[in-house]
Formats: structure tokens, sequence, C-alpha cells
């Protein structure tokens, strides 16, 4: 309809031809990105409209942006110019043009968040497997986080920063999403909000605390890594207020806290790939739900992390069958752009593909993350799962899920006790966010998760080893164990 | 990306803000369309291009194209400048703005195909269910096929006029779909032909009626309607032409045939409602899978006629869960919209969120349509049938398959030997025809089919009546009596 319009504008106006859109332009060396983002630097940006988004989704949200196009993109401008070749092979792997650690941290920043403000023993230890991005980081300058906004990809890679007071909108909105991250996220901002409120007035600093905690709390109710995160870092100015310790000590030490999670959660997510990766064949197929990878997670991911470890560190021969994941479309957008990255062999279906490929004997197991485990093994995931696991089990497809002891909340019995979200129902009438596939006004039900029984898991990995059913000791000793990893 | 296109453009041109677009003019009655109608009847419309799908799959299609937009439309950009109020109920019932028979029939084209050109006894016989529209029908001068785009459906409702020889591609793009109404399209393509070929050279006549089975023989693989139909007039013209029938007797007599098909299909989707009606609690919850309304047939329903008639026949209290159905969205865009204006209660979901709705009790049968059985009751049908089919039986909940007797293929001994349609990758990645949400490059699996084995098959509902399993017999008695029905 606009290209209609475009042409009837210049008709009325009886304009000629109009001259070719400026393109963003596209960086292939880091010498050159380097060069543009310090002339970035001196004009600060405001948030751009993100065509794939409705207004009020981006508009309001605070921070620098900035945009960028890969590779890709160019050459997919590139191609429409030229005639195509068909091959066989996928036509074109990702090349990732992205604010990666030595770019940020030599030029652009001078130093950036989680690399550079992280102890020198933990630098070594961050393996992010050569894709260079971090989905939770600081800000160069400490005072802000700084979120790789998830849902543009994989079409453009941006960066944004917000304020720890607009953290819980990001988390709602999907900025960051995967229990992990969200996790490593909210300790960020909540450490942050300290970071402020020690320059503020110093008898608000208890209140502004709470405030802050229960903003985060609220943000997504059931993934249990945000409620694990807070707690412990709660329990830190709660210990350090009845010690009298000073707001800027308090600070200090929320910020060690939430660098630990960030830093452990990779090294977790590489002992949880080990274990996984053990349990499947040297030669296999495997189904994936959702996204699991590093954007998931602060990096490595867990089910993709498992995947990864077979295809990277044991050099197994894995094909993965990415489920697009409605409504979302986690797998279409995240996985499938983490798998080609990682030029791991992919295939992409649509959900209620599965049981079609079980049943022909094409998939040897289907691997899951978790947004919350309970004591007795039930397991809160993205809608989908649990569905997934019914074919499975009815294909004799072993099931597994994959995730860190902190998705483990032993103060839940059961999951018929975990809440579950229910969603807006734009995110099914606009797969695509842009025009709505249903009629206006249609009656829409959206929950964003699941709840799959602890009957319909094969095994729980964690970092500390495969759980197997009965899963109530194995959860609790692992959770013991996980608490070991942090200290 | 337009929208900042456009301002670039006025401001390079130095231009004032344009005025605003023009917009499609609805009609409120059925004599101010008349008249507006009459207008465009003057003027031969190029096919305009829809802003949903690439340019590649509508603008090299022939014919005529009108296109209106609805009251619903219109509704919507007023409510753009009116403050919204919200209610439990949905917001707007769709209210249907279309060609439909009387319209048709007496101003715009002085007789339609379907009704005028059918005989008396089989025009009172068709009932519309209030819903004025036909899937399937001949142009006002008998010569073109008439086809409602089911492609734009629900933001635009479309009639496309094919010649004979572009309707194979017209089914390959799924302007019309669903089996039976596939089957009836082709019969009147093939009449057509055998009408035009009369004109042409008379040794050409038997070669051109060949070219014509060929072509449309092979634009879908899957669904069996399509041959069965092909197949009752190829032998109308093989006996005519062993009797040496002159070519336009013979023209006449497929024209006839068509029109039998045609007619006969809502008496039998009626007749497979009452049938399968009787098989739900007064008060239910089924799911329903893929579009097997009015739309997908001549008129009335299969699966979708089931829920009809129970609502609009036996007056039960009938919910319907509707599954989306990946990739092509026919629940979300077809059969939501199929049932608001029947105004049968209805909910939308992915269809990965059955099984969880399953768990919970909420659903009380599966109905779904089918694109051919096989001899033993095995069902190929739309892709996601088979995973609703293992979920259904995993919960004990009923899983009936509705279609008429001319959807059984004795010749297909078991569902192992029934071809299963691959389609493009477009589909998946792009799921509103507009953006990509995957990588470029991303390999994509895009089965159009799956097949559900006859263990997972509660009954299946024919025109004839309910077949439990053992289906062998069942199956072989309703394709005997089937024939009666046409004769």
């Amino acid at each position: 309809m606009l290209r209609c319009y475009i042409t009837r504008l210049l008709r009325e106006y009886q304009l000629p031809p109009p001259t070719p859109a400026p393109r963003s332009k596209s960086f292939r060396s880091k010498r050159s990105l380097r060069g543009a983002l310090l002339r970035l630097a001196k004009h600060k940006r405001r948030p751009c409209l993100n065509p794939r988004l409705p207004a009020h989704k981006t508009g309001a949200l605070g921070g620098t942006r900035l945009r960028y196009t890969t590779e890709l993109q160019e050459r997919r401008r590139a191609r429409k110019t030229q005639p195509v070749v068909k091959t066989d092979k996928p036509r074109a792997q990702p090349v990732l043009l992205l604010v990666g650690r030595s770019t940020i941290n030599d030029t652009f920043c001078g130093k950036s968040g989680l690399i550079t403000m992280g102890r020198e023993e933990e630098r070594k230890g961050i393996g992010w497997g050569g894709m260079e991005y971090a989905s939770v980081a600081l800000s160069a300058d400490g005072k802000r986080l700084r979120l790789l906004d998830q849902r543009v990809l994989p079409q453009c890679v941006e960066y944004v920063e917000f304020e720890p007071d607009e953290v819980p909108r990001a988390i709602k909105l999907m900025v960051v999403r995967g229990a992990p991250a969200i996790g490593a996220a909210a300790a960020y901002a909540y450490a942050l909000a300290a970071d402020r409120a020690v320059r503020g007035d110093a008898g608000k600093f208890q209140g502004e605390m709470q405030r802050a905690y229960e903003e985060l709390f609220a943000s997504r109710p059931t993934a249990v890594n945000l409620a694990w995160a807070l707690n412990r870092l709660a329990a830190v100015v709660r210990a350090a207020l009845d010690d009298n310790v000073a707001p800027e000590k308090i600070a200090a030490k929320l910020m060690d806290e939430a660098h630990v999670i960030a830093h452990r959660d990779i090294k977790i997510n590489q002992a949880i790939g080990a274990f996984g990766s053990a349990l499947l064949p040297e030669s296999c197929n495997v189904l994936h739900h959702c996204n699991t990878g590093a954007l998931a997670t602060v990096g490595w991911g867990t089910a993709l992390g498992v995947i990864r470890s077979a295809h990277e560190v044991r050099k197994k021969s894995i094909h993965v069958y990415v489920d697009e994941t409605r409504p979302r479309l986690q797998g279409a957008r995240l996985t499938a752009w983490e798998l080609m990255a990682c030029q791991i062999p992919m295939t992409l279906i649509c959900d209620n593909m599965a049981a079609m490929l079980m049943r022909q004997g094409k998939i040897d197991a289907v691997l899951v993350g978790a947004d919350r485990i309970a004591a007795n093994g039930d397991t809160a995931n993205k809608i989908g799962t649990y569905s997934a696991a019914v074919v499975a089990r009815a294909h004799n497809v072993p099931f597994y899920v994959c995730a860190p002891s902190s998705t483990v909340d032993l103060e839940v019995l059961t999951g018929e006790q975990i809440p579950i979200e229910e969603r807006d129902a734009d995110e099914i009438v606009r797969p695509s966010g842009e025009s709505s596939v249903a009629p206006e006004g249609v009656r829409v039900f959206n929950p964003a998760f699941d709840m799959t029984p602890a009957s319909f898991i094969t095994a729980i990995v964690t970092e500390n080893g495969v759980i197997y059913p009965p899963f109530e000791d194995g959860l609790r000793e692992s959770v013991r164990k996980g608490h070991e990893w942090l200290s």
C-alpha cells in the first residue's frame, strides 16, 4: 500500500522517479567499524523506530540505540541485482557484525561492562564460543545495563542501554529473554539501582532497594532465575544493613555478586553441556524447542549449549530440527541464527511437524531448557514444550530438560503451583509484528509457558550431573551443590 | 522503512505534508454496492498487487480482480480516531460485504455461475447458512471460473476470475484450497476447457482435453478429490468419444457433471454435519485444525460443517478452540473468520497449545477434515493433524475425521502410499507474507500434509454415516453409497 502511496505522491507532484533510498552502512573490518563508532558516539542518538514492531513497543524506551546492518543484509541487497545461483547448500552463512569484546574494549567505549569490570580470572574463563556478543552486559561507564535487543534479531544486531528503572519494562517486552539471562539482567539492574540510590538521599536507600526489588520481581512471573538472583542480592543487602555497613559498600558488594552470577553462568552452562552431550549418540538428530543458547543465558547456553558441546567439544555428528516456537518464533529468529553462526547443521520446522518426523524415526532426542523446575521434577517451559514431550513419549524418543540448578524451585512442590504467564493476543495475530493475519476482534488464548509433568521427562541435566527419575533427591542435591559454584 | 522513505522524499523535494491516502470505498447497503459494481464493470481492471503477498505470487495471475473493503475495516479505521471501549465480548463481529447470490444474480452480472446455471431443484437445496459467498463458482458469462481468493482473507474479500488454463496455477498458489473445493474447481475448469476446445480445431479436441486433465491433475498431489472429480469427468469424455458424440454435446455433458459435483457437495456436507453433530455432547469444547468450512468446500463445510450443524441445527452449546495451523495459518485467517461470521463462540490458539488445554480437560473432542483417506482408514490431512491426534490419544480425547466419501481412495491401501506435498520455505519464514523472521538462507522442511494412522482415529464421519474401527468395510460401503448421491 505504501508503495502505491509513494507512486501516487510522485505523480501528484509531477516528480521524476526518486533516487534510491540511502542504505545503512555496513562494515567488513573492525578498523572501519571502530572509526564509525567513534563518529556515532559524538552524536547522542534517539531510539529509532523498528519497522517490525508497533511504535508503542519501542518508542518509549530510553537509552542509546546503535543500529548496524550485517554483511548478510548487504549480500541480500547485492543478490537482488544479481542472478541467483541455486545450490544444495544453505545459501549463506550469516557473518555476524557485532560490537564484540575487543572492539568495545579497545576503542569505542574504553572499557566494556561485563569483560573489563569482571575479575581477571573470570575473564579468562569466558568462552564466547566464537560468537562475539553478550546478551547481558554493563555499559561502558558501568552505570547502565546494555542488552542485545532480541526482538529485532536476526534482521538487526542492536544493543540498547537501559537505566536500572527501565529494566523491568525491558524484561517484560522481551528485549532480554531466557531464564538465566533474565536472572543476570535483574541482578545487574538491582546492583545498578543500589549504585544510584547511594548517590541520592541516604535515608531512602532501603526504600529504594525495596522498590527496585519489587518492580524487577514482578516483571515476569514464570521463570524462577529472576527471583533466585534477586533473592541472593536482597539477602546481601539485609545482612549488610544488619551489620550497619555503609550504603556505598553495599552497592559495591551487590555489583560483585551480580558479576559472580553472570560470569559463573557460562561455566555452569559448559558443565551442563559436558554432561548433556555425553547422553547423545555419536551421530544424531535432535529436536530443540524455543531458544536456550548464548542469547538466553549470559553465554554458551543450556539445551543449545549441550548441542554446542556435542558439536564443538565432543565432535559428534549432530543435526538439529529447530521448532520455530510459536507465538514468539524464538526458534526461527534466534536459535536458527545461533546455530547457523556456529555452523551446526539445522533445519527449521513448524512446531506441529515434529510428530511426523518422530514417526519417521528422524529424531533421536528432544532437548529443551526450563523456566522453573518444581521439587518433583515438573517443568515449566516455553509453550509447546508439553506438546513436544507428549509426542516424544508416544514415539519413545528421550526427552531431556537442560537447566542450571538455579532454575529448580524447591519451594514449589509440583508443577501445578507454578504461575503461568498469559501474554498479549497480538503475539499470535501478528506473527511477524506486522499486519494481523486474523479477523479484527478475534478472541485469543496466549499462555507463554506450559508445564511438563515429571513423568514425561527422561532426565534433567544440571551443572552437577544428570538426574534420572524419581527426581526429588537428585534435584535437592543439585541445588545444594549449585550454591558451591557461586561461593 | 517506507514511512521514513516518504518523509525523506518529501524533505528532499521540499514539499508540504501530503494529503491523506485515498481509502477504498465500502458499501453498507446492497443498493449502493450494486451501483458501484456497475460502474466498476465498465472499466476492465488489471489485477492489483496485494500488500501481503510478494509480487511474483500475484502479479502474473490473469483475470479481473475486484477489491472491496469490509465494513469491519471501516470500523477499524474509525476506531483509530475514537477512544477504544473495552468489553469482555469480542469487539466486533465481521459484517461480510460480499458479492452474494442475489447481488450477482440480479444486477451486476445478470446471472451467476453456480446458482443460475444450476438446475432449479438444486438451487432450492443450496443453503449458504447465512454466509453469502461461494468459494467456487462460474463467472457471469459462464466462460471462466470465479474463485474467492483465500490468500487475502480475512483482510480482503476478493473474487478473481480465471481462464480454464490458469486454474492449475490458482490451485497451486492456494487461491482455492480445501480438498472438496479443489475437486469442484478442477471439475469446472475441465468442463470449461472442453467448452473452449469445442470452439477450436475439432481434430485437437481429444488432445486438448488430455492436456487439461494432466495439468489439473498435477496441480496438487495429496488431496484425492481433485483426482476423483477429474476421473469422473474424464470417464464421461471417454464414453462419449467411444459413442462418437459430438464435442459440443460432450462439453455440455461435462458442465452438467461439474454442476452435479458442486451442488451435491453442499448436501453431502450437511449430511456429514448431521451425523457428526450427533456425536458431540450437548455442551462441549472442540479443537479444530486447519479450515474445513464453506471456504474449503462448495458450501457448509466438513468438520466445520459438523460444528455448524451442532450450533445452528441441533442448538448445542459449542465452543471451538481454533488451531492457527502453521505454516499457512488457515485456522487464524479462515476458520476464525467463518466462525465469527456464524457467531459460533471460538478462541484462537497456536497449534502447540492444544496439549496443555487437553491436560486441563478443556477439550472434549477433536474435529478435522481429510485430504485423502486410505482403504484402511489412514488419513492424510493438513500438517499438524497427526500431532493433534497423538496428544488427543494421550489424553483420551475422541478424534473424529469428517470427510465426504469422495475423499476415500480405495486404491491406496495404507497411508504410507499417499504422496505428501512439500511446499516453499517462504511459507514458514514469512508467516504473514511480509518480512522474513528467520535468518537469510535458513534450511527449512515444509511438508504441507501429514498422515494420521487409523489407530489414532476414533471415528470417520461421512455423508453415509459414522464409521468406527476397523474402517475397511465401512469405508468400502460408504464409497459405494457415495456414488448414489451423484447419480
